[in-house]
């Protein structure tokens, strides 16, 4: 029986629709009978039907936070301008995910889900329910940087432009080993109990232990060292010290959160890898990229470093780097800074305005 | 009764003496009854007793490292001219520790230990047992590095030179949260059961997932994506993939060790502050030292970055930053690269010709 989890709802995470593509085959054998994929569009497409962006969510995370930090008039990500659908990845809580799913594929007997199973499935989405045959512009931060590069080598016709912001197109080892602490975390909590269990609470150690260890590894030295945090705003709660802020901030955030739908997303982050379509050839892979694109890393990203990103970036033919500046680490992706979102919306409005 | 751990015999660490210094009040207000350090010394005190080093150890740490990686004829730890004294640090596993303790301070009954206590002790030692009254050089990296702080500020006319390698005088609010995930997963195995257990191998699940977190934040990106491991040789054991190399390697590195032990290490480790001695003001503490100062961070260390130590560095009178090159971060200082040994060195050969 589905789990009822308040956090997966639209009042929580604002509006969606739910759009069902039926059965849907996954790369790694298993099938979901009937995928739902939780959609956000804002803007109207037009009847070029040229006009569209797509979005895919990074690990965790839905379209809200896009829809709150990234999306707005007079922005690069313009609604009076483009139709932006951001589409929720599959095991994210809102598309069709372990809690979610009935029978055989209910909690721990959710299939495993790689990165280019949620492509083709936003792919059927946008031709089935939108029409959309090109992309003027797919962009993705972290997991969503993987399904951008994942579609500009699997559909180079289909993506005018792309932005891969904080992510990798094929997974490094160190990404896989800090994955896996994440995972462990979680599956060390015998409340887990074999992705058994009746709610997120009962496994509130492991959840706790995995937003401690996104607290070391997904912020930065410079984040802790220059108290970023005090300037961080919520409503109804303020911390003092750094461990405050964890336990205010960082843990609750995670803490709503369904522990098999973050073991789903994590197999698939660490997993990722263009060079599937090349035989392991990540030159190959990325040589095939028609789009125009632009790899925009964080300076202060302690798992998808800089030289990281610009090693893949060298392979794209015609690309450019551009290193965005956050002193909250990966977790800039958050938006935390103003100087942050100029820069990153400046980036974009140039790309966006390249004659393709 | 004391666990009879083979892992901390000198058939295996190397050999050392137990040196007692009786009674031993601690500053959070314990008391060791008959505080004993495992002590290892190489070369021989001159009649002037003016050729003492001292080495205090790192976290997990013994003096094997440093015997069989840092100190020779040759070297600049050279026992040919030198007298080197090489202190284990208080719990960790060869001095004084839980698991070795009797009594009220056996296992989960350690009192708490802090640095101080530990400077404090081998000052004693030297003194008491060797008649040492000045260090032409104190050195240590980590955690060593952070005692060689406490030495400079707490006993500044007793330090004629002082290398910190790898370790900050105050830590910092992101290397306390690390520190924390490594002692919550040991303390999250249900065989820890509150440090009360027969044998490491009952906490093999929790000191396997500490492995696991030093493999993210202790080594670097750059070594995982430069595949160095493939380069580290170990007798009657091999390596073909990054994860063999974590279950080989790291994995078993830790799994001999004492759980209880790390903990205590690393509360230790979470509060190192010289600023202690001056009310909280870290220029202050810093501003004490006449100790000729070599501060000497890793380049791709991920918790202790230059930048960091440079800050601390700058308040140090006449001090020098001397970057050392590892692409092994952190682990850096098990001394994998010849060329990291040879730099180390020539900064060490350096300091030790300077006149003071």
């Amino acid at each position: 029986m589905p789990i009822d989890n308040p956090f997966y709802t639209p009042e929580v995470q604002g509006a969606y629709e739910l759009h069902s593509l039926g059965r849907f085959e996954l790369e790694e054998g298993g099938v979901i009978p009937d995928l739902q994929l939780a959609v956000a569009t804002y803007g109207e497409l037009n009847e070029a039907k040229d006009n569209a962006i797509l979005i895919p969510t990074w690990f965790s995370g839905t379209h809200q936070t896009w829809d709150l930090t990234y999306i707005g008039e007079g922005r690069a990500l313009d609604p009076s301008r483009y139709f932006i659908v951001v589409v929720n990845q599959i095991g994210n809580g809102l598309s069709t995910s372990p809690h979610t799913a009935e029978g055989e594929i209910a909690m721990a007997g959710f299939p495993h889900v790689r990165i280019g199973d949620d492509v083709r499935a936003q792919e059927q989405l946008l031709r089935e329910t939108f029409g959309i045959e090109r992309l003027a512009l797919v962009v993705g931060g972290s997991m969503g940087a993987q399904q951008t590069w994942e579609w500009a080598v699997r559909f180079p016709d289909k993506v005018q432009r792309a932005a891969m912001i904080a992510g990798t197109a094929q997974n490094t080892p160190h990404d896989f080993l800090f994955t896996q602490t994440l995972m462990d975390a979680i599956t060390s909590d015998p409340g887990w109990n074999g992705g058994d269990y009746a709610s997120p609470a009962d496994v509130g150690e492991g959840l706790r232990r995995h937003a401690d260890i996104w607290a070391v590894v997904g912020l930065s030295t410079e984040f802790w060292r220059s108290e970023f945090w005090r300037g961080i705003e919520l409503p109804d709660v303020t911390w003092d010290t750094f461990e405050e802020f964890r336990d205010r901030f960082l843990r609750p955030t995670f803490a709503a959160m369904d522990p098999n739908a973050l073991l789903s997303m994590a197999w698939k982050w660490q997993r990722g890898d263009v060079a599937r379509h090349t035989g392991g050839d990540l030159a190959a892979a990325l040589g095939r990229i028609t789009a125009t694109t632009f790899v925009l890393p964080i300076d202060e990203d302690m798992f998808f470093p800089p030289r990281d990103c610009a090693r893949e970036q060298e392979l794209v033919p015609g690309s450019e780097l551009r290193v965005l500046h956050s002193v909250a680490g990966h977790f800039g992706l958050f938006g935390f800074e103003e100087s942050y979102l100029a820069e990153l919306d400046g980036h974009l409005s140039e790309l966006l305005g390249t004659e393709v």
